[in-house]
């Protein structure tokens, strides 16, 4: 029973014998050695509990985000913090979800008992989030859910509209996972949108920037500190692992390898973006290291028989039948996915 | 606001000044050299998400415990896993801890808006659960904890009184947690118990008997699986890290390691019980790696100021002033520490 019931998103490459796997929109880079020592020395260490407060993340995480330490929590990956989020939210209103979206809002909703709405945005602008939605009453919801940029589409959302959403004081759960992929990691202005508005929840990973998805690792920013402290309490206090710990630390120490990944990533997706369209594929516009595709042709299943793995995105709310999502990944790599499309299309 | 919010429950080495920790359960020989090794293989492998399904280790668990595979569900820690029984129970009817208890049953208890009851043992026969339990009507409650060996006092239950409160139907959580540091780790028929009480709910951990307590891996049996599977839905998938699962996979294949250790552990138990009784300390009866004491001397405060840490177990409902509990470890760090407690006693 429970190895049928879940249906992670991507990356499950234990269910499948496949060769490739551009399902999981991790960087292909890996993670840098100085990470890896570091997370050796931890594990060498962990006859003791984890630091609850995990002091010395948080500390390093307030100076490279400019925010106080006081208005950050850490969990096990930030899908642990999307379930206490959604813990936290009161239970007489729905929450609404700016979709396509990754299934885990959903699931937590479910989890804990609230309902979800949906806003469901165009795949004819790109599922781009325009100025319409601020004319929408937020008022009865709970919280809006907003990925930035979104997971699986790609698209960015402008600043303003944040800032606007924000300013209804509307609790919003502002899910910039991906932003550090993208060749402009400071759009946002973090610290002003989290102290002017205290119903941001603004959540960052380490899972894909730094290819932790193992070790489990994620922040949530919140000026409030009272939602902060009762997310909190919705998890274990020892939820963040030791190696988890010391990696994150190392990884603030890398942020200039991060960068000349995503100068890479940033120069492949855009020839990756180029070849699949002259190849009559609908390529959406996407700013971090994965693509929305569209085609009549069933690519899952042609690339599964080839033994490479993508992601089938047709059931996701507000998508459909034909939609994908490629991870982009090392020159090598994307060539032979895109020699492999080259074949199934012939 | 953070920082102070949590008092984690013993092993809190991070704010404090000390040379010498006796406060957290954990085994005191460490971890052993071959689940380091598979740890620090599990590092290098982290770029991938963790098997949502923890396959390899349920099946080792599978066979390890003589139960289904489908009947076990993996944790971020026994901790974890505490949580997510609480959000799944109903929250129309109160829970009944068994106190004195761990005190992470009533914060997630809280943390799911299930109110607790207490049933409170007493001291005068060393907190053990008799069957005047029997005679309560646990019909009202939506569940009942039961720890075994109990934490912090170290009272075993007698299996025919378990095996009762099953019978009356009640959901249980059977907390075995230290029963793998016991003289007698088998003494529960675990296969028996959960395959003819679906209502039963045991919870295990590999954090004290191999020193992973940095690494969090818990598991629960339960051959409901319509329960497991809600328990499930609670957290995120990826909720093991991949190091976690590697090391429990190693542990399974170290138990012949624990059993001596635990020789060596009931020895010293034996012998410091015997040496604190002689101080004229009263010592409540143990099974496993620590000892409730209680004295009208301030120990907690007495020994830290010696850079000594002991877990003052005054704030736990059903004790009070006077009571500590002090973590068994090697015969030299035994002796350190009865040689403080001499030194305070003069």
């Amino acid at each position: 029973m429970l190895i049928n019931k879940k249906n992670p998103h991507g990356g499950d490459i234990y269910s499948n014998k496949i060769e490739m796997d551009y399902s999981a929109n991790i960087n292909p880079f890996g993670m840098p050695e100085e990470i890896t020592e570091a997370a050796f020395r931890a594990v060498s260490d962990c006859a003791n509990y984890p630091d609850p407060y995990c002091t010395a993340l948080r500390s390093k995480l307030s100076a490279a985000e400019g925010v106080p330490a006081e208005n950050i929590l850490c969990g096990n990956g930030s899908a642990e913090l999307i379930y206490s989020f959604a813990f936290t939210l009161p239970k007489d209103r729905p929450a609404l979800i700016i979709a396509p979206a990754f299934q885990e809002y959903a699931d937590s909703l479910a989890a804990a008992g609230v309902d979800a709405d949906y806003y469901i945005l165009s795949a004819d602008n790109g599922f781009q989030l325009t100025d319409e939605f601020l004319k929408k009453n937020l008022s009865g919801y709970s919280a809006v859910y907003l990925c930035s940029p979104a997971n699986p589409t790609g698209a960015l959302t402008a600043p303003e509209i944040v800032q606007q959403i924000a300013a209804s004081g509307v609790r919003m759960m502002l899910d910039l996972s991906f932003l550090d992929l993208t060749e402009n990691p400071k759009i946002y202005d973090i610290p002003q949108l989290c102290s002017q508005y205290p119903n941001i929840a603004v959540l960052r990973s380490f899972t894909k920037n730094f290819a932790l998805a193992g070790l489990r690792l994620g922040y949530v920013i919140c000026s409030d500190e009272a939602f902060l402290e009762e997310m909190s309490g919705k998890a274990q206090c020892w939820n963040v692992s030791t190696p988890a710990q010391a990696a994150g630390c190392a990884a603030l120490d890398n942020m200039e390898w991060l960068a000349e990944c995503v100068r890479r990533l940033t120069a492949e997706r855009e020839r990756v973006s180029s070849e699949l369209t002259a190849l009559g594929i609908q390529v959406f516009p996407g700013a971090a290291n994965f693509l929305l595709l569209y085609s009549d042709i069933n690519l899952c299943e042609k690339l599964l028989e080839r033994g490479i793995m993508i992601r089938d995105c047709s059931n996701y709310i507000g998508l459909g039948k034909g939609f994908v999502r490629i991870a982009i990944r090392t020159k090598e790599e994307n060539d032979r996915l895109l020699a492999a499309v080259r074949e199934v299309l012939k």
